[in-house]
């Protein structure tokens, strides 16, 4: 599975944000959210998620349009797309 | 002065994420940042920013390339290109 390119673009005491693109083919990993987070889709497409008991599920993404997690989230993100997926992450560190 | 639209897409105790849309004319207003934010640009451009002074800046923004600010900072942003501004904000509220 080719791996997705990850660039922290700040890190900071109270956030991190993290630029994450996933190549057609192209997937996260199967992660946990440490923090809350936000997502910032720079693309409109379809992520496919992968839960830990191995369900898949398709998500939608529309440029520019947020959401909000809180943190305990894992799962495995994945372009199963033609075209390239680009979202920020901005996680929430505790004060 | 023509102004800003603006549409809160998440309040939550941790965080508030607003999208700005600035039309070729449109300002913030003056105003005072309450909390430390994350910029998410969506459009390309160059923002004016005029500080309390008066004095005026110009800031050129990039699609997906964030930046961060702590609280206090005080100024209005100006649109004075001929295309549409987008970015969202990210505050984030203290724990």
């Amino acid at each position: 599975m080719l791996a997705a390119q990850s660039d922290v673009q700040q890190d900071t005491p109270e956030v991190r944000v993290t630029e994450w693109r996933l190549a057609p083919g192209a997937a996260t990993g199967h992660h946990t959210h440490g923090m809350d987070y936000v997502i910032v889709p720079i693309t409109t497409s379809v992520m496919t998620i992968v839960a830990p008991d191995g369900t898949r599920s398709q998500a939608p993404i529309t440029t520019g349009k947020s959401y909000f997690r809180k943190a305990g989230v894992e799962h495995d993100v994945l372009n199963e797309t033609d075209k390239e997926i680009v979202f920020l992450e901005v996680e929430v560190k505790k004060a």
